[in-house]
């Protein structure tokens, strides 16, 4: 299948998960709304500059990384299940704080904001869309936020493992723990010990 | 001044900020937005019974706890600067799994699901500021969240000093410990240390 048609494809289903939107509408939207594939490696932002787009996922992975005191951090990873890339950043045109890689070969809707504008007009079911993924998406941080304040790492690690089952077998170990807010080495013997308490 | 020309008032200078509204819309707005005067103590939300209302703050303070192993545990402080209170449970008619509490005398915008709806219907404007919130608030979390990842204990206290200036002299040090996920000895050890080394 050529990639471009694929591309559609994908984002053909996504729009489908909206009950709100029929199918005419969904074919009218797969015209206008921009699917890029980036490879594996592509930077997709970088620290410091002003982010002229804004993503989500509909294959793939894309790691959200910074330096602090010259040590890369993970604070987010998104995925076809945890799709919005969006950030003040975006919405204020400042320069961003963390960086964008693709850790996969992706398929992402990739929005500006003239171009947001300007669908938003023509199919104005658009607005309720994004306004239900907003949504979902802020409750879903407040939860996470809550219940990282509650829990001890190792009950940290429990939770990522039941929750973020989209992240199985693709992401390191390394990278696990730092998005924990933990050493490499704290996530290894909490690991041990899960495992030596479970035999 | 009355109880509710005051509460009116509140809500006049809150819808006033957003220039997308004109005051002719703003006057009618106020007339079908309903502010509740909850008083100091009163449990707006209770652990285990589904949300009816959501809630912003025009005026005052709420607490979100939540009780891990028997212990009240603080994961969220509202005030004036901080105002939306929602959660996937008021979203999906789910049992709560937090309480809400005012820590002091509130004004505060009571949405309900059904009056939300006619309210948007007859106002459609409504929907493009509640997109704004969303959008903004889903924002400062992220942030939020990434900077309590990528800090450390005092680095955390550091960032509530600065960034919750609106909870100044307002909240106990007992709650901001719970709050940043630490014991009451570990905040006071590292306000101890900082007292220290700026002397």
């Amino acid at each position: 299948m050529l990639e471009a048609t694929k591309a559609k494809n994908y984002l053909f289903q996504f729009l489908s998960e909206f009950p709100s939107l029929d199918n005419h509408t969904i074919t009218e939207l797969v015209k206008v709304i921009p699917v890029i594939a980036p490879t594996k490696g592509t930077l997709l932002m970088k620290e410091g500059l002003i982010p002229n787009e804004c993503y989500f996922v509909l294959k793939g992975l894309v790691r959200q990384f910074q330096f602090v005191d010259g040590v890369e951090r993970t604070t987010e990873f998104y995925t076809e299940s945890h799709g919005t890339i969006s950030s003040t950043h975006y919405t204020n045109q400042t320069p961003s704080n963390f960086n964008l890689v693709c850790m996969e070969d992706c398929l992402l809707i990739a929005g500006n904001i003239e171009l947001d504008e300007i669908n938003i007009k023509n199919f104005p079911v658009l607005k309720e869309i994004i306004n239900q993924m907003l949504e979902n998406d802020l409750n879903l941080i407040k939860e996470k936020h809550s219940s990282f304040i509650l829990s001890s790492p190792k009950d940290r690690y429990l939770q990522f493992l039941e929750k973020r089952t989209d992240l199985l077998n693709r992401v390191s170990l390394h990278h696990i723990a730092s998005y924990l807010g933990m050493t490499p080495e704290s996530l290894s013997r909490i690991r041990k010990r899960i495992v030596s308490s479970s035999n």
